[in-house]
């Protein structure tokens, strides 16, 4: 290879000048306004789903360099633009999360139900299969049509908030921000020449301890029941035990993106499993408590209730195996370090 | 060591005669009488719960003897024999099979609450804490108060059916032929010079067989979800998959049983947690059903049915739990054998 990508734990490896910040934060503006661009032409060719997750996936980016290396960068524009960065990305996450978790939730009742999973459906307004009779049992298929009532309401609900926000002036401002970010990066006086990695460095020092501070040998361990503890909890908020693991997500996320900065990217296969199981935790933390929620309606039947509470368990189990993996794919790149 | 103990596939060791199978019939024939007489007497130390564990304990060794060393025994008689003395087991491990049933339900009802523990609370009409206010989710105490209700029920039925069992004349009849084995063993002509180790080796070559058909490889996999499949099946019998664990539980015992006879005990540790996984998988499937079998009850509230949903599937995850469980430890047992 004539060009090794630097290793940021390498003392001997060349020091990462901050204009490879300022050129990763011009690359990641110019691919915001291109989705943006993108997402007003519409249908292009491209889905406007594509454009969303584009606009997405660089605000975050931006928004993650804004953080791990905030010292090299002015910092009254940093504080002004960063909450903007995560309204954005949190405002345009809502809509696919939704059709995500019903899609997971639906996947998940078939699978309970023994029958076969259906070619995988974009969910919308009215998904073939679910509640199609004699395919589900009673209760399965009368918690697959709550669900689908209530996650299809909330993404509609998600769409009409994200097409106003791209409408708004909030958003305008924000896009002028990027706009101007992508001709010129406000660098803190002195910054083109300092050393991204030790900022990176401490980007990585944060994520390790967050891991450590995670039950990973209880997680080790298959089948520890763990996940499911508090599950019929009366307590309001019965998951306290996922918050660290939700953090370690953003850290690990922070972690990654200061990498592509530094354009070191050796390990990354290795990241991307770690992340792909706390993307997983995520998803099914959160499709179990809509499961719950669901079974909160008022007058429903037992059988749906009943359906629902499986659902309900069988979604803390993912989270359980979700922990699994990620301790098996983290041991791993533990030992793999040199 | 004087006397190593024989070891049934080496073909270099002794033989073992048939008049070591008369011994252990006559053994285990004389504990049934001391277990019976113990019951009888009832009280004198000991708790009647021990006198019918011991009953069931030695007439599952014999009639696992009568079964494996067929060709060596009186047909007749032995064919005569083995039913009554399924009968007499399956009778009495009733009583017993409900009051753990509900033990191991309201436990987990607990652990699913996050609740402590309680101190392990012998069963009974009237146990304590599980139903109390407060300490549980309403649906989750609802749920325990229901199971309660029907285990303890059913119990009852079981306790008054074994009692009327000991009572009557098909088990004096039993206790007869009983009481006739322990002095004289009826040996087929010439099984008192035959070698017991073919037989033994036979059944033990049907567990290896029944073993090679189970899952194993998927089984190992840990959070296979494959417990759950069909859980919410609209089928009234939602489990064929469990059927050749409980065959294989059958024919391990079974095994276990004919290497006493034959005082091979050298393995016996990993057979041991190797039995004890596949109790755990039977007790597991027979709890999930009871869960199940309860939220069917008319006119139960929906966070009952929830609570009970959750609850089976806590136990079908335990089920997977148990089948991994035996996997690691066969697997142990497959290396550790030369």
């Amino acid at each position: 290879m004539a060009h090794r990508p630097p290793d940021p734990a390498d003392p001997a490896a060349d020091a990462v000048p901050g204009t490879a910040l300022a050129d990763h934060l011009r690359a990641q503006a110019t691919e915001f306004l291109r989705a943006l661009r993108l997402h007003r032409e519409g249908g292009a060719g491209a889905e406007p789903v594509d454009a969303v997750r584009a606009l997405r996936r660089s605000a975050r980016r931006i928004s993650g360099s804004l953080h791990t290396f905030r010292p090299l960068l002015d910092p009254a524009w940093s504080e002004s633009v960063r909450p903007e960065l995560s309204w954005l990305s949190g405002t345009l996450a809502l809509e696919q999360a939704y059709a995500a978790r019903l899609e997971r939730l639906l996947l998940a009742l078939h699978r309970l139900s023994g029958t076969p999973v259906l070619p995988a459906q974009a969910p919308g307004p009215a998904p073939s299969g679910a509640t199609e009779p004699g395919k589900l049992a009673v209760g399965a298929a009368k918690a697959g049509a709550l669900l689908e009532r209530q996650l299809t309401l909330a993404r509609t609900r998600a769409h009409s908030t994200a097409l106003r926000a791209l409408g708004g002036s909030r958003f305008h401002a924000l896009a002028d921000t990027v706009a101007l970010l992508a001709s010129e990066v406000p660098l803190a006086p002195g910054a083109a020449g300092a050393d991204l990695r030790p900022l990176a460095a401490a980007a990585e020092e944060r994520l390790s301890a967050a891991v450590s501070a995670l039950p990973l040998v209880t997680a080790g361990h298959p089948y520890n029941a763990e996940a499911l503890v508090h599950g019929l909890s009366p307590g309001p908020a019965p998951h306290p035990q996922d918050a660290p693991w939700h953090q370690v997500r953003l850290l690990l996320r922070l972690h990654r993106y200061a990498r592509e900065v530094l354009h070191a990217d050796l390990m990354d296969v290795r990241l991307t499993a770690a992340g792909q199981a706390l993307d997983r935790h995520r998803d099914a933390a959160e499709a179990a408590t809509a499961a719950a929620e669901a079974a909160r309606t008022p007058r429903i039947a037992p059988a749906t209730a009943y359906a629902l509470g499986v659902l309900h368990a069988d979604q803390r189990h993912e989270v359980e195996a979700a922990r699994f993996a990620f301790q098996q794919s983290w041991q791993k790149q533990t030992v793999g370090t040199p």
